[in-house]
């Protein structure tokens, strides 16, 4: 048997109700004989505890730049990445063009917006879509939809929204070692924990 | 110029001071002629706002199953998964074994210690650390240390921790498959960020 047909909750109380984007919420737990309260943050209301529904938050845009979507095996093969002054992270920090998925959206049209409003630039073509997964389960119930795919065109940030600055990098192999290993220009730079990984692949290939 | 130039942060507010592991808090944002407020979660206190440091909140253990430490290249490679209720996602969670690092650890001790607790398992030998990665820059400071390494042993609970009741399971590439694509067994299952994009690369290869 599982833990999860062993675990109750009950109690479920916002600590934040005036937060419109975030909010901290407190729920009770029993298990057996065990029993705690637990703190978690969310971005949804109801929250995942009183739900128990799967629904991604927001989509993470993996793109692969192509100059030429007639020839994508041509030329060398590179990585876009963001670059963007974080407020909870006071600082520069390097991801994936990402956002909120809207009502109705479904994870690919998300992906599509998202890029042409952070980087200016299109989707050529879709490899993999991945499931809803969670970002930090003892934390949030934020789960986010990664789409690999290749892009194309000239970065612009024309569609860029009132909080954000986004700075749109097209990078080869020499640049993704430095990123990877954060010296050189990266030095002090705030790394996406979405982003690691995909280096750590790429870089092996 | 990047934008962490350009933007100046004020009247940090922690809106839940009486919660201890999780706190909300609200900053204020100006760049130009734009401005706004920011509400973010932080374990950290004070949060990452108001000191600039980076420091990894947690350690993620990514193992590598061998059974004979004494010839590590025999028998099939297989991947150490754990599945836990996690209370913020009401239902079982399969990610890596995972922890806060405690003050004066080093990454890797924190995962010795975690990988112990968690699942009964021994570290063999580390092959690589990342830096501190961030698990979700728009919504918290938190931050996680990848320790990638060769594990042994026989899986067991009796380290868990008062709120856990952790499952090891040690997965074959059939079975990392079916947990890849949700299906089977898997059905339902609530997987990890960190999880994925690893699986993706286990089963490329």
């Amino acid at each position: 048997m599982s833990s999860a047909e062993k675990t109750s909750l009950s109690d479920l109380q916002c600590l934040t109700p005036d937060q419109r984007w975030l909010k901290l919420w407190k729920v009770h737990w029993k298990r057996g004989d065990k029993t705690g309260d637990w703190t978690f943050a969310s971005r949804k209301n109801p929250p995942m505890v009183a739900t128990g529904k799967i629904e991604p938050d927001a989509v993470i845009v993996v793109p692969t730049w192509i100059e030429r979507p007639d020839a994508p095996q041509s030329g060398e093969k590179k990585l876009v990445v963001t670059r963007e002054f974080r407020i909870p992270l006071a600082g520069d920090y390097y991801g994936f063009p990402a956002g909120l998925i809207e009502k109705g959206q479904t994870p690919v049209q998300a992906a599509e917006r998202e890029l042409g409003e952070e980087t200016g630039l299109k989707i050529v073509s879709v490899q993999k879509v991945s499931p809803p997964i969670f970002s930090s389960a003892g934390l949030t119930d934020e789960s986010s939809v990664l789409v690999y795919c290749t892009v194309t065109g000239t970065p612009s940030k024309a569609g860029n929204e009132h909080s954000e600055d986004i700075d749109t990098l097209i990078l080869g192999r020499r640049e993704l070692e430095d990123l990877y290993h954060v010296r050189g220009r990266f030095e002090g730079a705030r790394l996406s924990l979405k982003l690691w990984p995909v280096l750590d692949a790429w870089l092996a290939q």
